[in-house]
């Protein structure tokens, strides 16, 4: 039997499952296949040599397109999550199910995928960072970050006023610019915020994208996890994250 | 007299330049004019009803195309400054002289584009704000900006190795993947860098990209402004940016 036509290089990290979450739904209508490796970051593997190679910054995740249409039927090596996406649309989603063909719908697309890449999540990662994973306390930072991700989400929640999806005419469309979003949204709980009943229209919409089966499957790559359940589970998802990290 | 067909609202930030930069190229190439608005930070003008309505996110830079292509001649807004350097380069760039029409090169831009966007500029925005504005002393966060900033050069010193610019066959093409990323890096020392002496090549792609007229136009867009000469000058920049981003 042929290999999968992509391979997945990933971890359970909200910009593994905006890939995986996609992936699926390719599978859905064109059939496209992929596998994946779930990368061992406690060992690194990450800043390994092999994988430096696919990925110089060292992080996942990284998409190898082992047919690529965009290179003449070579391997092509894709990195940064909201790269990996726009490079599916353009190459295979050529329905534009998930994707935009209007050159003003395109930008409306870009220009939320950039606000959740250079903002949700770089900020909410030091949300975690600095609730969950530093070894010091320190309020200032924590504060910072907790209210620029509240601010951030408040964005969201005014954009999605009267709206089921970030970007489409009327009501909007699900598309790569949701994918690159509500999974780092999702992990509000884990980064600290103590509430969203403040975001109303974010709730519903990430409950409108965890209920599609394609990004339950998604988000399941490459495990199932769910929030610790006690205090020893959290202590030991934190000291693994230290570890990958380099914090300990 | 016609008015310009673009104009830019805009300050003195890495974010900005990065626009007025291609600005400047593609009149130079097209003829495509542009004017440009000063926003009034200090008078949180970003943060205005007003200027909320075309950036709901209440950040510089926004770019109004007033006979959009895009939209069908209608007025355009784009915010996010990544997404209005593909939105300018997808629409008016059509000899493809700053952007790639091949498609796997197209992806590699969009990854290099992602890697600044998502890293470089949040970064070692965090690194200006714990070195610079941050009202409390915070050595740890220092560090981690600092330390981060650093690895992400180092990533970009490697890609630039026996290369001019950052997308392109052979030494590469002077591209929007460049525009998006050297207006953070050209503030090293601002950021608190020590030194670029371990990033050869990173100086190299500057010094190349600083000496284009067109660079040097669009980085003296909203105005000319230089490194503080002193203490005095130090301190009232760093008085204008607690002001402006609400930390005072």
């Amino acid at each position: 039997m042929d290999q999968p036509q992509f391979m997945l290089y990933t971890y359970d990290t909200p910009n593994g499952v905006k890939v995986s979450s996609y992936l699926e739904e390719l599978k859905d209508v064109y059939g496209l296949t992929y596998e994946f490796h779930c990368m061992n970051l406690l060992a690194h593997e990450q800043k390994s040599d092999w994988f430096l190679k696919l990925n110089p910054n060292g992080r996942v995740p990284v998409l190898v397109d082992r047919k690529s249409k965009a290179n003449k039927r070579e391997e092509y090596i894709v990195f940064e999550s909201a790269a990996i996406l726009l490079y599916l649309a353009e190459n295979y989603d050529t329905l534009y199910r998930y994707h935009f063909e209007d050159p003003a719908l395109r930008s409306d697309s870009l220009q939320w995928i950039f606000f959740s890449h250079g903002g949700v999540g770089p900020i909410q990662g030091q949300a975690h960072h600095f609730v969950r994973y530093a070894p010091v306390d320190i309020p200032y930072a924590k504060k910072r970050y907790l209210d620029e991700t509240k601010r951030l989400y408040g964005v969201l929640n005014t954009r999605l006023e009267g709206r089921e999806f970030l970007v489409g005419e009327g009501k909007g469309k699900y598309s790569i610019a949701d994918m690159n979003c509500v999974p780092w949204v999702r992990c509000w709980e884990w980064a600290g915020v103590d509430s969203m009943l403040p975001f109303p229209n974010v709730v519903a919409w990430m409950q409108r994208i965890e209920a599609r089966p394609a990004f339950q499957r998604g988000a399941d790559v490459p495990f199932h996890s769910e929030l610790p359940k006690n205090e020893q589970e959290a202590k030991e998802k934190i000291e693994m994250n230290q570890i990958w990290q380099g914090l300990k």
